[in-house]
């Protein structure tokens, strides 16, 4: 009984409007039941359930994050339509924290003391961290003596090194406030690079690895012999790749010329940064990367700059992270857009072959939503589609934490 | 007669403290004089001039733009260490102008069109252009009927793709303010590139070309088959890499963080990110080089650190370009630090063997400040120190354009 309890780990996303769960078994990694709790705070919040096959979704009264948390431990243990009998069947839960800033290098059992810390880590990051937080607190009261665990999203890049790390401004802004490149993603980037190591049959202590996550947000890391040495996310999850909202990289000089020309304050300024460019503020249709390529294909100016642009700067990123270590031998495509958008892989890795890229047209049409390679068979650098599996990680560490003695 | 005075050009770089000149013989490009006026507008201003092997420094009352420019004048005609007999040798002045816009994409004849539109750039520079045009309208007055050219330094970088230089932000900034990438440092980056394509024997129509010009400010290009297809300075000269007293790139969140945190306005941000940044920022010793340089061997550990981040930003731009053209044939270091530290050439150029580089640690050692080849006879790609002369390009220009039917 006690064994087959300890194999369920529930995984929490808790961000600020929705929380999204997975009850995962590790005995076989199988997904009992996931879902997504949306518009949290708002009338008619919505609850998306998926149990195996089924899918259920329904409308609720506002939720906050106490009662949406509820539903899902009643739906997850619901004497007909659940698929554990009682809430003591959930071994540990592990949760996803943003933002762990230089004092959390890996991930941690929960205790007073973590959550301390964590609310401390809340100033860096004053949109993510306090609604993670909520989650544990929420799981802490609703389901007691069930141990926790924060995975934070910074955590796999804190081996970089001080000269990556280290923005070239005045040192005492990292002194006094700790700003420095942080990078976000970690446990994607993490799992496609550990994912990558397996196809290609080698060993991650002897590969030079460029994974791209590319979803709503994305970021790039360069993951040598296993550590991340470099990503293009920093501070905030604003700098690096074009997003579907967010600019990454400008001209510094500029995010102050446009605050004086449209008179707009820091905040107003950083909403427009984060909600209002990338890929939306390019081509003035849309941030979904699917509506872009189908009016790139009916011929739009705006959508061909737009993926140019983006596809332009994942170029830059791949070729910096070779240059800083010495050469690449994969790079991974992972995330909504990376594991789908054969034309933006393609975009990006065509006329790659100064770095040993022999990009294969067929295979990489082929590898749509699923595991699979995107050069020929004798291309020196193997680039593949490899479906990321964030919640997967976060139950494995979490299962790994609640086993030490 | 007319053919002699025909070939000495003037070349002015105005500046808002200062004048810079050279007095060119385009018939064997030889300086007849060269010199600067330092402290415009401060009590005591400085002249230094250079005729031949004479070096000539006085100190002033106040000098303006107009009577820096008059003193020139007087001291290359001077009748005994003067080295023209009379103003109208002078056949024509060449002026730099930092910022041409979209306007500008070759050096041009000055008429009073010109000077509107070169006006009309200074909302793109209010530093650089309407000191550069002081120079030019007091030329105009001071040298009647001479025929004067101005010379952009974003001119060479006009051959930029679309999605090379418009920014991923709401594109109406574009079309509103003509917020772009410029670049700059075009005489220079235009002038080592064909200078290396000389060197190595090729013509520059097949070669694919960094090139690194880092002096104070300091920015890298790429020119591929004799074109600027991107360079790291942006919208203005803060972008990009680490220079004496400038950021260059940092995540654009963290600029509103710095300005709430420290309770900065615009203007102060700028002014910070501009003067207290850079190697200065970093390591609290000096924005100078081989002060760092010093600092280091005697074992600073910010010193270490500002090297580590200059050079290991310098790696990743050349990663960025080799991956944008699709290989590099040559890179050229230029610059007062390009062409002068060893140290920092080595520690881009090193461990870029991926990329074809078999760097020569003696070669390197013995081109200090004079032109040379930094790389093994095997080495695939070529790396160059190749003193600049944006002077030359400027006077060059200038003739060529006065030469015009």
């Amino acid at each position: 009984m006690k064994r087959k309890s300890h194999l369920n780990i529930l995984v929490i996303n808790s961000g600020s409007s929705s929380v999204k769960f997975q009850l995962i078994n590790m005995a076989d990694e199988n997904v009992l039941a996931s879902g997504i709790v949306e518009r949290l705070g708002l009338p008619q919040s919505l609850i998306k359930f998926k149990f195996g096959d089924k899918d259920l979704t329904r409308e609720c009264d506002t939720l906050d994050h106490n009662s949406a948390i509820s539903e899902i431990i009643e739906d997850i243990t619901h004497s007909q339509s659940g698929v554990i009998g009682d809430k003591s069947e959930v071994a540990a839960i592990g949760h996803r924290v943003v933002h762990g800033a230089e004092h959390f290098t890996e991930s941690v059992l929960i205790t007073d003391n973590t959550i301390k810390q964590i609310d401390a880590c809340s100033e860096l990051a004053p949109l993510h961290n306090p609604h993670n937080l909520k989650g544990i607190l929420v799981c802490k009261e609703l389901l007691p003596g069930i141990p926790q665990v924060a995975v934070f999203d910074t955590a796999f890049h804190q081996t970089m090194e001080d000269y990556v790390y280290t923005y070239a401004l005045d040192y005492k802004f990292y002194e006094k406030y700790r700003f420095r490149r942080y990078g976000f993603h970690g446990t994607s980037h993490f799992y496609v690079a550990h994912k990558a190591a397996e196809i290609v049959g080698q060993s991650i202590q002897e590969l030079k690895i460029i994974t791209c996550h590319l979803g709503n947000g994305a970021s790039v890391a360069a993951v040598k012999y296993g550590k991340s040495m470099d990503t293009s996310m920093g501070f905030t999850p604003l700098e690096g790749l074009i997003m579907g909202t967010r600019c990454g990289d400008v001209d510094p000089a500029m995010v102050l010329f446009i605050m004086e020309k449209e008179g707009l304050s820091p905040h107003e300024c950083d909403m427009l940064m984060n909600h209002e460019c990338g890929l939306i503020g390019i081509s003035g249709i849309s941030s979904d990367m699917r509506d872009l390529i189908k009016a790139y294909q009916e011929g739009n100016d705006r959508a061909r700059l737009a993926l140019q642009m983006y596809s332009y700067r994942i170029r830059k990123y791949i070729g910096m992270y070779s240059a800083t270590m010495n050469g690449a031998d994969v790079i991974v495509f992972t995330g909504g857009i990376g594991e789908n958008a054969a034309l933006i892989r393609s975009m990006c890795c065509t006329d790659m072959e100064y770095l040993g890229i022999d990009f294969d047209e067929d295979k990489n049409k082929k590898a749509i939503g699923i595991e699979g390679e995107l050069t020929t068979q004798n291309s020196k650098v193997r680039v593949l589609c490899v479906p990321t599996n964030e919640e997967l990680v976060i139950a494995r560490d979490t299962a790994q934490i609640i086993d030490k003695p």
